[in-house]
């Protein structure tokens, strides 16, 4: 992976709040020859969060830091290589669109291997931005097959995590525990409101004055993992379930980008079923 | 009521949707020597929703009005005094004050008659803006012979509407039947996420991005009758539950007031659970 | 046009403010036949606008309306045809791909017979959308030249309005005459601030916190056409000039939807350098 | 001053960006007894800034702090104490109230030793919370003198900044000189946009669909100084421009507020003619 000097270092720490963790942490970078680029830290109810970018000529840092992480108890990620980020979605392709273009942009720091859809309909666009198209549809009703035929996809692909651009279908215990905080998921409302089918629906029904949408990571337990991000946008009287449903694609794209970007900057450290997202 | 013909007449209008409506109202308008300054409409679900504004000399159309009225079996109400509105509140002020500004810069177009509270932490803001202010305390838990006080006070004060300044006791369904769709209230959340007790304790667990504020009018049912504002701040993993609620009365404030100024201006009409909040 | 009896009628109107022109004008739809759906308004400094959405099953109201439309000096128009936009691009395609997609979910109601661009980057994405794609590439600086070829293509189209996504040559005083108010731009800046030039950097080197992006009408007055639209998006010292290029293209789209979806609903009426933007 | 060992110290810093500072700050910190409890930085254009929170029971690390200083070749501050703040307002009271109730509840950490306005207007509400109130009117239009009274008034108290809320007078050069970086105003627009008087009629004129209001340091130039915080509120058709004043209020609020939280919280680091604000 020659893109492994190139791009910062990315350090992740979760552990209990002790004296002299900064210090020691910066400590042993300095030691082993590497540059604070930036760093961020977080405390809160007796836990200490912190992501540091390193600029750094080796990548041997990870084998030397166990000593450290382990005399402070800390969860730790070091994160060196571009992601390689798997889509899933169905047949509204807003939001696929949307992330293809940023792609392009060079806003989003990934590649991109597959797009895969349980209908056919992404093909072209997936061709227009070279990227390799599967079709896995669900046949017979027989999720648990096709779910298998996906694992069995994204497997050699060496999938860092999965984006959910509108996939419709409510993915498995079994398959997102292949997965674990690596699959996003946008959710069109300003959740925990209107969980589950039809939310532009629900808020239309209920007479809210704003809607919204939810990037979350996809948990066993329907729209209810860690939030990454959420944006609104105001709605009146004028407005029919119809427009909702128009104007909440816009804040869909936005929310599902930024928890793109966040996941694949190594911003996100979940603890609980919260989000720390850094700056 | 010397101001009848001073400021406009304000006409609302809800009935079944049909042919010829808006023709035969302005028409009528026009016959009695009104001359319209601004006319909304918005026809929904088979529903037909307008309001206008007249200027006219004569305070005799409502009278006049019943005939076509009952043609289009309207629920109507003509409105041309400025309203009398009395102010709850508990020990929280910022909205209190935000209001009494606003009141005192011409912003929100009522009467003030009485400040009502069940504590007396209030007195000497009200003192300060010359409002009458009457503490209300609730005695041995007797919330019954309070509110049967609050209502005798209210009384020959022709009360148009009251405003819950974050007034932290539940009204009973029996003082609300006094006022319906005439109390209201702002709920420290974005509802219907966060109903009831500490919604900003409750967003702070959930690791919601964003939080907001609702006003709506009371009902029986607790933080569910119709909205009238919503708005929102966003959070970020800095912020405590504290901040939350720091940043939280400035939206309140904003909510609470465009509430009262679409009330006091006969903006909305409620229908079902839900409110028109014309512009 | 087959179209003209299955969409509303619209009629938008402007003219000094008078008594009686709401019933003369609704008087006038009623015995004509036609029923109001939607109606709005509104009088400022002695001009009246108004915007009325009519269910009528006959086209031949226009020429009866110039006996009312005289008698209270109004300019008009009625519009009841699927307008016809072309679109112009350059090589930011974002706003083009944003325009495209709303197009198929039927957010933006109007054909589109052509693109047309100074390059040819865009030719595949408007095969995906199976539009015409016309490259008129400026050739050695002349223009004139290529202005004059554009209006040739665009005359045989009865091309209704322009709408500039991101085209980045400003169009001569001749072209615009061509199609007055009718040349959407958008421009990415908070406007008036940051006309001309990479107004992102501009923005940078001011340290402002927050940036906009502005929809507006193209005139010979570089970026002080009447504006239609606007919107904003928070930044931080995090954010380089780069980033608010990224931050930008996302409300571009936004402003620049809004302002096209206002325009092809007939929502708009200019008058001196301001804009009506009815809801 | 009993509260240096409560609150924690704050460090402040701002030089050409090197390698091995984070390192070399931290363990200074280590070494001197002191505890990390937040750390941001921000590299840009070869410049390094960064804030530190730090628990430390001694207060004499500044003095150390000297030689680490001058071989990074740093600007720095440490702050430990909390800030003098007076107010300086005018007739308009909006923000005045806003920042007294919110030094009431505790959300801006400061002193308000004095409250000073060119009019007496305020002195009501200045008891209400206990604040003394100085009136120092502009007589003759002899501005130097009453500029004198009130540097004269304020040398006693040991101010660290002063607050402009909605002060109506151009400060001199020779004014903000003994204060430099430490006087914030609020300018009711969305900066660059509208300088000088009247700027929402400005925004009026010219059409804008959102309005803003900045708080900024004040400089010499008129309404150029850096840029603290900005918000937005859209307007639409039916506001006038006494509407603009009534929703700018609002905004220039919560600028105001958000802009003197984070001096009091030494959030804040000017460098040119732009700031760093922390999170």
């Amino acid at each position: 992976m020659s893109n492994v000097h190139i791009r910062p270092l990315r350090l992740l720490i979760q552990c209990p709040d002790q004296k002299g963790i900064v210090y020691e942490v910066t400590k042993f970078i300095a030691e082993n020859g590497g540059n604070i680029i930036d760093s961020q830290q977080h405390s809160v109810d007796g836990n200490f969060f912190m992501r540091l970018e390193i600029d750094i000529a080796s990548d041997e840092l990870a084998a030397k830091f166990e000593t450290i992480a382990a005399k402070f108890k800390m969860d730790f990620s070091f994160n060196s290589h571009k992601k390689n980020m798997a889509i899933m979605v169905s047949k509204h392709d807003h939001c696929l669109n949307d992330i293809l273009l940023k792609h392009k942009y060079g806003e989003i720091d990934v590649n991109i291997p597959v797009i895969i859809s349980n209908h056919s309909d992404a093909e072209e666009i997936a061709a227009l931005y070279g990227i390799d198209f599967q079709h896995c549809p669900i046949i017979d009703k027989n999720k648990v097959a096709q779910e298998k035929q996906v694992l069995e996809l994204l497997k050699p692909l060496n999938i860092d995590f999965i984006v959910m651009a509108r996939y419709m279908q409510i993915l498995s215990g079994a398959f997102i525990d292949q997965y674990p905080h690596r699959i996003i998921n946008v959710h069109h409302s300003f959740l925990p409101s209107f969980k589950g089918a039809n939310p532009y629906q629900q808020a239309y029904d209920k007479g809210v004055k704003i809607i919204g949408a939810t990037a979350h990571y996809a948990t066993e337990d329907l729209d209810m993992g860690p939030i990454i991000a959420q944006d609104v946008s105001p709605v009146n009287f004028k407005d029919s379930a119809q427009d909702y449903v128009a104007k909440g694609r816009d804040i869909e794209e936005l929310v599902f980008s930024r928890a793109i970007k966040a996941h694949a900057d190594d911003k996100i450290i979940v603890y609980g079923n919260k989000t720390i997202v850094f700056n």
